[in-house]
């Protein structure tokens, strides 16, 4: 097993899918996490990657880009697919959950705090376009892709769980945002109680991001 | 050989690296052109994938988003590496390429035609770390990835020398806005004399975008 250096800000954001991969593989890392906006990551900004993190180090080589770490980690731990089809289902899903973006924008950048939720209306299409996708296999009732776990299942429940509930000012897991995505939130209830899933959730830092 | 048909607007844009590695691959397909912001389009947009396109289709099954289509496009005719770190080195560069978006937004909202080309001062960190990573693999002499054309390649193509050009008032292949990125031209113009790329740029529809 190589040596895994995770280098990010003390935030969940980027890393967590990350974080929530190395966990569901049992795999040991170095969780290095430098404060936000700190005079610590002004200094080391020139000095990494693209200047920019996360940055993964694998056995001291540095790999930046999220999108790339997330599917190197996937890949070498078994949450990719075999079948070139079924790696496309899951690029879909994950190219959805990007599709987030713009309406997430929209929430962030609301200033009233009566309206955030309001905001949220902007990411309802894009969750109805996830909840359609989790149907297509198996009926809603299991992952986005096959039968197990993959990098799909892991970027929808960062996104849905851990990044939307906390712009409307509310706690990771709150779903009340959600309007009529039943399955996509069976689905949130069922990864968070996967074993390694609900021990990690205990006990990672509590950061607002 | 499956049967492809790509459905898109009458545009290069998000379509454009798909038709480029089809014509790389010697694959025939169906160009499936429609006219952008037509009423063809506005009836055939709730029928069609997740409401937007490009959508591939592969022996009558549907593939949205160009993310995934790209990969599946690319991993079907051998244009993703096989190996796990040169793949990942791949997605740096293609999670590098999509930084470009902030800056290219810029530029394109920029109304002075006299300003334009000073907007792509936005362009300029995101093509650096273009030339950056080129250098790294053979000295920037080859390409983006080992020894042969992948999707890495096609991607930082498109953007460079399709997409930037036209949202500053210049043709296709106009690299004049390249402040220092003396590998990333040569990169192009190598890749644009390969035969059967080549062969396409003439016979394409010139479309602005």
């Amino acid at each position: 097993m190589p040596s895994y250096k995770l280098v990010y800000f003390d935030l969940r954001a980027r890393a967590e899918p990350v974080r929530i991969m190395f966990e569901l593989a049992g795999v040991k890392y170095e969780d290095v996490r430098i404060p936000f906006g700190s005079e610590e990551w002004q200094k080391m900004k020139p000095t990494i990657g693209l200047g920019q993190v996360p940055v993964l180090e694998v056995d001291g080589k540095e790999m930046p880009q999220s999108g790339a770490i997330y599917r190197y980690v996937a890949r070498e731990h078994g949450m990719i697919p075999l079948d070139s089809w079924e790696i496309a289902q899951m690029d879909v899903v994950i190219e959805t959950v990007k599709d987030m973006a713009p309406g997430m924008g929209k929430v962030f950048l609301e200033k009233d705090p009566a309206k955030k939720e309001f905001a949220t209306e902007g990411c309802q299409p894009v969750l109805n376009n996830m909840e359609k996708l989790l149907k297509k296999n198996n009926g809603g009732a299991g992952w986005f892709v096959g039968d197990k776990i993959t990098l799909a299942d892991v970027l929808a429940f960062s996104m849905v769980h851990d990044a939307i509930p906390p712009l409307i000012g509310v706690e990771p897991g709150d779903l009340s945002y959600m309007k009529s995505q039943d399955a996509l939130k069976a689905f949130v209830d069922r990864f968070k109680v996967e074993p390694k899933v609900a021990a990690w959730l205990q006990k990672r830092p509590k950061n607002v991001f």
